[in-house]
C-alpha cells in the first residue's frame, strides 16, 4: 500500500503532474510505517520459516486457535509459550500437526524447514524440577532450527556428576544453564567452559528463593565472566538467545 | 551476693526466727538474677579464660578501653571485633599484649590458657576480597580455642584451585566458608564434604548483589543439605559456632 | 567401572602393549566421574543404609514412586519430603513398610540400621502452628540415626513455659529451634545454652511476616552468637545438619 | 478573627441589617481555619507550656535559632530533635537555658511547669549501642512532663540481665522497649507486663538487619498480644505516645 | 506445686532434717516455671474472666473445639481468632453460647463478668472494605470489657465525612484508625486527637499496595506524633493495645 | 440540610429569640459536614450526572446491588470498577439498562448526559494481554463524558507498528499509555508526543516482573519528561485524571 | 541534508534521469532519521525559546559549561538541574544573566519570552523540609512560561493549616503536591479538588521511609481519583507535566 | 608436574617395578588438580595473550600492583577493572606502558597481540552519563582483541536519535546497550536487531531508580526476545560475553 502510494507519487513527478515541493510535502504525510517497514523488519523477512511466537499466558484457548490460524496463512512456522492442554487442543483442531510437549507447555507447528547449524547448544539443568523450563527451552531452539542437547540433574551439590558430562557441555557452541534455589550451577559452568553461557533462574524452590529471586541474583553476581542472563523461567528467552549466537 | 541472702534466709528459718510463710513471702522477693544466674550461666563459669566479646561498632575508643578494663579484671580473654586502629591504640595504653588484626579489625588480649582440641576448623574464601571476614572468623576461632587452617581464593568460577585444595578441607571437623558475590562457593563445599558448613555471605560485589543480599540467598537456598548460614560479614558468629561445634 | 578401565590400562602398561604416552592420552580421556567418584563421595559410602532423599514436590506421585523402587535396590533407606498422601500412596503400592507422617508430610522407609549416637537432638518449637516444620525435622532426625526430643509450644510472649523446659534443652548435644511470626525464641534459648542452636524460620504468621521473612531477618540478626540459620521452612535441613553434628 | 466576623455578622442579622439569606451566602465565604481552629486545635491550647517540637534533619542552624525565637515568644517549651552542635550552639546564643544532649540529640528548653502523673514510664533498651534513641526518648518524655527511668543492656542473649530488671518494668505505667538487631527484647518484655509496650526498632546492627527493617519486622510481628510499634529510631514518637498514655 | 515442694523443703530446714547447704544445692534443681509462675503471670491471675485467645489460622476445626473445651474449664472466657464457619460449628457443638461473627471471623465464649471501665474505644475505618479487621477489632475489646463505638467509612479522600464524626473520635480514650490503600487516615486523625492512636494497616487494595505495606509504612511514617501502629490486618492486636490502655 | 439548620439558626437570631452569643456555640456545634460540604463538594454538584463509583473488590454482588440502588436515587450514573458476572446478574436485576464488559470488568448504568469535550483521550496499550486494563480505562473515560480512541499491541519490541499508529496518537489531548512486562512504552510515547502522558504499569508479565514491579519502575523512572503515573493495574485511575485533564 | 538529497532524487525521476523503480529502490536507503525529524520534533521547533533541559548530576561544571554554551546558539532558554554551585559559577562565566536557585539546585538562562496562561499552578508541601523540591519545581514551571504559587507548610498532621489554604489551591488549574515522610498529603489534596493533582514524593524522612519510598507507595495507592505521581524528589518531571496540563 | 609424576608412575609399572594395584592407590592419592588443570583450562592456554583480569574494588595500590608485577611474568596482557586513579600510578610505577581510562577507571597492559575478528561489536549507551560504563565495556572488549564501535545518547526519549545510528547497529555482530533510569533502550534495540544483545543497567538516576534495580528489571522483562542481562554497571561481563560470541 505504502509502496503503490509512493510509486504512485513519483509518477506523477515523472509525468510532471506533481512538482517536487508537491511531493516532498506529500511525502512528510506519508504513513510511516509503510515506508520503514521493510527495512526495520528486513532480517525477518529473508529467513522464510522463521516461527511466529504466541506468548500463551492469559489468552483463552479460542484466542490461541485464531491466531493460530491467521499465522499459518503467513508462511511461517508456529510456537505457543506456556499452553494449556485445552489450548493445544482448540489448535489441533486446525492443524493436526500441531505438536504438545505438556512439560514444556509448549505447542510447535512445523511447516516449513529452516537451516539448522553443524555446531550445538546444550542445556544444562540442575535438577529434574527444573525440566518445565528446559523443555520450553529444547522446543524453541529445535523450532528455531538447531541441534540441542539435555545434560540433566548435575546441580553443584554433587559435582562430580557435572563433571562427568563436562565433555559434552564443553563441546557445545552455546550453553543455557537452567538452575533454580541457589542458582550456583551457572557460575561452575561459567568458569569451565569458553563459551557464553545463558542463564536462566527457576522459579523452583521455597521460602527464601522467594520464586526465583534468589536464582536469578546469583546468576546476575557470577564472577565467572562469560555469564548472562534472562529471566525467571524464561526458557524461551534463553533459547531464543542461544539460537541467535548459534546461527551467527 | 543472692546466695548469700539465700543462705541466711534458710539459717533464719532452721534457727526458728521466720517462719516457711515469712520465708516463702521472702523469696518471691529475691532478686530474680542472683537465684538463677549460676544455673543459667554455669556453663560459662566452668570454662575460665573464655573470652568476652565488646561489639566495637558505634562505641568510642574511650568506651572500649573502659570496657576492656573492667573486663580484663574478671579473669577473662578478651575480644573486640569491628574495632578501629584507633580503638586499638586505647586499649593498647592499658593492656600492651593486645594485638590488632587490621584486616579483620580484632583486637585480642589473650591472659588465659583454653583448651584446644585436636580437630581443626578450616575456613575456606571465594576471592581475596573476603579476607576481611576471613580474618575477624580466624581470630575468634583461635581465642576460643581451636586449630584453625585457611584457604583462600578457591572461588566457583576456577573450581580446579578448590579441588587442589580438598584434602584439607575434608579432613576439618567444621568448615566455615565465606563468599561474597553470588556465594556458589558454600553449596559446592556442602556437596563433597559430610562435615557442618557454616556459610558467611560477605558484602563483597556490586550491583545485584545488594551488600550482602545475593550471596545470602544463595546460601540459604543451598541445594546441599549440611550448610546453614549466619548474617552478611558475620565472621566472629560463624567461628563463634564453628568452635561451639568442634569443641563438642 | 571407571576402576576397572583404569585398571586394565595399567595392566595394557605394564605388558608392554601400550606406552607410557599413549596411556597418558587415554587418561586424559577417561571419565572424570569414574575416577573421582571414590574419593568424593567416599564418606557416603562407608554409612550404609544412609538414607537417599527425595523432595517430592512438583513431583507427580507416579515419578516419585519410580525414584522410591529404583533407590530401594541400592541398599538405603528412604525419605521422601514434601510428599502428598496421593505421593505416599504410590510408594505405599510398592513398599508396605513405607510410613506417613502427614503433618511433616514426610514418607519414610527404614531398611537398614544406623548406629544412633547417645547424646540428643532437641527440637523446641514456638507455637503449635510450627509443627509441620517440626515434625519433618523430627523425621529426618530419627531416620538419620538420632536420639530426638521435642518441646513445643515454648514462644517467648510466655517465657515461664519455656524456662520450664530449660533443663531438657540444655542436655541436648545440638538444639533445633522452630519458629514463626517474630522468631524470636532462637535468640533467647541461643542465650541459654552453649550447644549449637539451628534456627529454621516458618512461614507461620501474617501480615508483616511475609512468610517467614521476619523470623528470617530475626534469626540472622540474633544478638546470641551460637545461631545459625537454615531456609524458611526447611526443616529437613535443619535436621541434616543436626544429625552431622550429632554424629561427630 | 473569624469568630470576631463571625459574631458581627450575627449581630448584623440581629439588627436587621442583615438579611438571613445574605449572611448564608457570606457564611460560605467564611476562612475556613477561623472557624474550626478553636475546634480543632482547641486540646492544644488548654495545656500551656506544652512543648513546640522542631524536627531539626535538614534543617540549618541558623533556620532552628529563627524558628526557636519565633516559638519562644509563644508560652511553650521547646524540644528540638536530630539537632547537630552547630544547631545548639545557634540556639544557646538566644536561649542560655538551652541544654544539649549530644547522644540523643535533643535541643531541650524549660520556661514552663507541666504537669507530672504519679506513675512513670520505662525505657528499656537492649544494648548500650541503642542508648541514642533511648536518650531521644528520655529528653522527649521528661520535657512532656513524666517520671521517666531507663533499663538498659538488658537484651534477650543474657535473659538472666532482665529479670534482675523485671520488677521496675512491671511497675511502670507504660513500657517504651528499644532495640536493633534482632529486636526479640519487645516481644519478651509483651509477655511479662500487662502495659502498653511500644517498640522502638533501632538501625544497630549489621548485614541483613538492613538498617532497622529487621528490628521492624520483629516487632511488628510479636507474639506478645501488648506491643504497637513506632517507626524505626523514633525515640521522640516513642515517647510523645508514651506520654500521651501517662497523661490519661 | 512448685510451691508445696519449696514449703517442704523449708519446712525440712525448719525441723533440722535438712542443712541449709543441702538446701541451697536442692534449691538450684527446682523446677523454674514453679517458682516463678505466680510472680510473672501474677497480673493474669488477678482479673478472673479474663479471655483466653485461640488464633484459629492453620488449625483445624477439631483442634479448636478441643483447646476450646480444656479453656473452659479454667474460668476463662473465650476468643478464637481467624475462625473459618466450621471451626465455629464444632465450637458450638460443645459450647452452645458461642457467637460467630462471620466478617470479623472471631468465635465469642462469654462466661464471666469483666469489669468495663466508662471511657470508650473508637474504632474509625477508612472504607467499608476494612470493615473484616473492624469487626476483628470490635468483637476483641468488646470482649475485654470495653465500650466500642464504630466510626465507618472516613476515608480522606472525602474528608468532610471525618470532619462530620469528629465530635464522637475527639471523645474516646483510645482511638484504633483502620485503613487500607494509602493508610493516610491514621495521620489525619493522629492530628485532631490528642489520645493515643493505635493504627492497623489493612491488606485492601491492589497493585502497589502490596497486601498492606503500602499503609503500612504511611503509618510507620506519619508526621502526627500520637500514632503507633500493628501488624497489617491485626485487628485484635490492636484493639488488646486499646483495651490495656483503655483499663489504665 | 445542614443549610435549613442554619437558616434557622439565623432567622431565630434575626428575630430575637437567640442571642448572638447562643448562636455562636450552637454554630460549633454544627454538624461540619453540613457546612462545609457545599463548599468542598460543590464542584461535583454543578456537573449533574457525574458518575458515583463503586470499588466492587471484596464485596458481595448483594452489597453492589443495594448500593447501585440507592446511588441511583441521587441522579447519577454508575460505574461498578473490579465487578464479577454475578455482580453484574445483581445488578441488572435492578437496572435492565446496566452494561457489563466482561473484559474491564465495568459495569455502567448511563442515565443522564454529560458534557463531552471535542478533543480526544488515546488509550495506547503495549500488547492485547494489557487489553483487560484498557477496557477498564475505556469505561470510565467514556462514562465520565469522553470521547476515546484505542491503540493496541504497539510494544516497543516492534515500533514500527507504533510508529503506523503515530498521528492517532499525537492528535489526542491526553495518552494514557497501558504495559506490562518492561513497561518501556511510556518512554518511548513521552518522547513523541507533547501531551500529558498518563502510564498505567499492569501485573502482565512474569518473573522478574514481580506482579507490574517492573514496568511500575520503568514508568516512575522515565527519561521522558511529560510522563505520570498511577498504580499497577489502575485503569480507572488513568482514566478519571486524562478526563479531568480533558475537561479543563 | 536528507531533504536535498530527497529533493533532488526527485528532481532526477521528474528529469527522466532515473526512473521510478530506481528510486523506489534508493529511498529505501535513506538515512532514517532526515525524513522523519522534521514529522517527530515538529512540535518542539514551534515553540521558540522552549528551554533545553540539562541533567546536572555526574556531569563536572566543565561539562555543564560546555553544553550550556552550545544550547545558548540555538535559540534556547536553558534550565540546569541537580546543579552545584561550583557548576553554576562555571555557568555564569559564560553568561551573565544564569541565576542559580541554591535550595532548589537549578540554573535558569532566560533568554527568550515564552507565552504564559492566565491560570496558574499551585505547588503545595507537607513541610518546609520539602522546600528543595518545591524549588526545583517552581523554577521549571517559571522558565516554562507559567504563573505559579506556592502553599508550605500544610501538612496533615495541622489540617486546619491546610483549609486556610484551600481556596488558593482550588483556583490552580493544575496542583503540585510535594510531600515526604508518609506522602498523605495527596490524598487529602485528591479529595478536596476537581483539577489534576501530581504527586511528587520526597526522600525526606526517615527509618521505615526508605528514601521515599513510603511516600511514594502512599501517592500511588492515593484513594483519590484524580492523582498522578512522578518519581521520588522529581520537582522537575512534576512542573513539566503540570505545564503540559496548563497550556492545554 | 602432575603429569610428571603420572608418567614416572606409568613407567614404573611398564618398567614393573610397581603393581597395578599400587599405582591404583597411588593415583587416588594424585594432587587433583595437576591432572585435570590442563583438560579445564586448556581453553585458556591455547590463547597466549589472553588477558588477566584484576578486579580492583576494595584492593590497596600496592596490592594491585603486587598482583600485575606477578601476572606480566606469565605472557599475558592486563585488566584492571574499578581502579583508582593511585592504583593507576602505582602500577604505572612499573610498567610504564600502563594506560588509565579515568572515565572507565581502567588500567590496560597490552604486551602481546590478539587476534581481531573482522566482525564489530556496538555499545550502545541510553545517556552521556552512562559513559563509565561505556567505557568499561570498551576497554575490556578491546584488550579482549575486538572492533568496537560506540553509539551515545540515544536513549528512547528522542527515538529520532537512535534511528539516525540503525544502520551502524545492525552490521554489527553483537550489541551491548547500555542505559540507567527505565532502560527501555535494550527492549526497543532487541526490536530492531536480530543479533544478541547484552544489556547493562546501570545506576543512574534517582529515587526510585534504586542504584539501578529499576533498569535491571526492565531489562530482565525485556519483551524483545533476543535480549540477556548482565550486573548493574557491569561493563566488562557484557564486554567479556560480548567478546566471546565475536570470537565464536
Amino acid at each position: 500500500m505504502g509502496n503503490e502510494g509512493l510509486r504512485a507519487l513519483l509518477a506523477a513527478v515523472q509525468g510532471g503532474t506533481m512538482t517536487t515541493d508537491e511531493a516532498m510535502e506529500k511525502m512528510k504525510q506519508f504513513p510511516f510505517e509503510d515506508i520503514d517497514f521493510a527495512k526495520i523488519d528486513h532480517h525477518r523477512a529473508v529467513r522464510q520459516g522463521y516461527p511466529e511466537v504466541i506468548y500463551g499466558e492469559r489468552k483463552t484457548p479460542e484466542q490461541i486457535r485464531t491466531i493460530t490460524q491467521r499465522l499459518l496463512a503467513s508462511q511461517s512456522n508456529i510456537l505457543v509459550t506456556r499452553a494449556s492442554l485445552e489450548a493445544f487442543e482448540a489448535v489441533h483442531g486446525i492443524a493436526k500437526d500441531a505438536v504438545y510437549n505438556p512439560l514444556g507447555r509448549t505447542i510447535t507447528i512445523k511447516r516449513f524447514e529452516v537451516p539448522i547449524p553443524s555446531s550445538t547448544i546444550v542445556i544444562v539443568a540442575a535438577g529434574t524440577s527444573d525440566l518445565y523450563v528446559v523443555e520450553e527451552a529444547y522446543e524453541t531452539a529445535t523450532l528455531l532450527g538447531n541441534k540441542v542437547e539435555k545434560v540433566i540433574d548435575v546441580g553443584v551439590a554433587g559435582i562430580h556428576r557435572l563433571f562427568g558430562r563436562l565433555e559434552t557441555i564443553q563441546k557445545a557452541k552455546v550453553v543455557i544453564v537452567v538452575a533454580g534455589m541457589e542458582g550456583a550451577l551457572a557460575s561452575v559452568i561459567g568458569g569451565l567452559v569458553d563459551k557464553p553461557v545463558i542463564a536462566v533462574p527457576t522459579s523452583v524452590g521455597y521460602g527464601a528463593s522467594f520464586g526465583g529471586i534468589a536464582a536469578l541474583l546469583t546468576m546476575l553476581n557470577s564472577c565467572a565472566s562469560g555469564v548472562s542472563v534472562v529471566n525467571i523461567d524464561n526458557g524461551f528467552g534463553a533459547a531464543y538467545n542461544a539460537s541467535i549466537i548459534n546461527h551467527l
